[in-house]
């Protein structure tokens, strides 16, 4: 452990274990990308960029390994006129993000789920590597 | 389990306990209040209706038992003139949390550590009740 | 003129008038508005202290004189189980905002227009007082 | 003027001209700029990125012709532990957009004024084209 996760480590129970801690990280990055980037408008053309935009900014979070997005192009407008076009939500996003804290990663997903009516966010699989 | 948690439950592994459930939940909120409230504007006097708001409105995510929210009011301008005034950061910002899954509940912080520079999230407590 | 407002005037150019100035400030709220909140987690409960919050934090805004607030109840989720509440969309939105400077008062309105399929953003009225 | 446009008319008061409506559509695009993105998380390498995402969205919006977005990259932190990240903000930012309704032509700027210690948003130049 380095010096400055030495500091962090100070604020978390003594309690709280390596896998514990990995959810917690990538539990954060689920949540702060929902509610970063609900708003933001979009047109069909512009898909590959915004979703590389949220892996590349929000994998700078602490422990977060891997994160993929993909929006569901189909849902998207094409932008024939002036107010053609469509504004992210999270029914539209589908996401996938890997945290890792010492030897433990945990694979998270978000995905809109119909008998829910809710984009659900979920734990895939938590490993010990 | 009631029939809806059924349904949410078939999205995670089976090698989830009530404890990570209890973890990934308020996580996600705090993640998302971040993200949600950053870039509010901001004067001394509306911080307890902007505490109570974030408060009420966050809880409402799955599995959020209470929130408590504290705005470091002197880092608040006064607004003397129109164009003095503070915006939400997340440094400005305290925060704690506690999320409850079945017989796990876990004790959430954020606050402004000033060895890292960082408006650190970190989980305080974990408790079997 | 106060000594503040001096300062800022020398980055608008010359030919800039009352009135565009008060059209530029209402129109920068209502963009404002509408990105810092939609995300916002929501049930008919917490509709007034939803209302309230936008209309007190974003009228801190320069020569902004008044804001009204109304969210489409109809539309807003009960909350009957954890996974059944809304999340605040511009088409939920309803808003009058009122700016003025100096001898010009702007009022402006925003809300969903059913033939756009878009919360549509207008000025309603321009006066000289 | 086209059919779309014929109905968004409607809703604007008989008394608003082309270049009320370019200054309108303009601040809209400010407001929203600054809200949208607040909370970003940001490191150097990514600057580019982000600059280009901001630009290309947020001209989907209707009446813009061009955004040019500079993030104050002396500003941002280079990444050199986990928690050694910066979180975009107003005073980082510097913007130039550009709208036009019609003959109208307005060219905007938004950068952190030190002497206020806010980052002003501004009409530099009104056209008639």
């Amino acid at each position: 452990m380095d010096a400055i996760e030495k500091i962090a480590r100070k604020y978390f129970g003594n309690e709280v274990t390596a896998r514990d801690r990995a959810i917690f990280e990538g539990a954060i990055t689920l949540g702060a990308i929902f509610h970063q980037f609900t708003g933001l408008p979009l047109q069909k053309s512009l898909i590959p960029l915004v979703q590389e935009l949220i892996e590349k900014t929000m994998s700078i979070q602490p422990f977060i390994q891997k994160i993929t997005v993909k929006i569901n192009e189909k849902e998207v407008r094409d932008h024939d006129h002036s107010y053609d076009y469509s504004v992210l939500t999270g029914d539209l996003l589908e996401l996938e993000v890997i945290s890792q804290y010492e030897n433990a990663r945990v694979h998270f997903g978000m995905k809109y789920v119909k008998e829910l009516d809710f984009p659900l966010m979920f734990i895939k699989k938590i490993e010990k590597i």
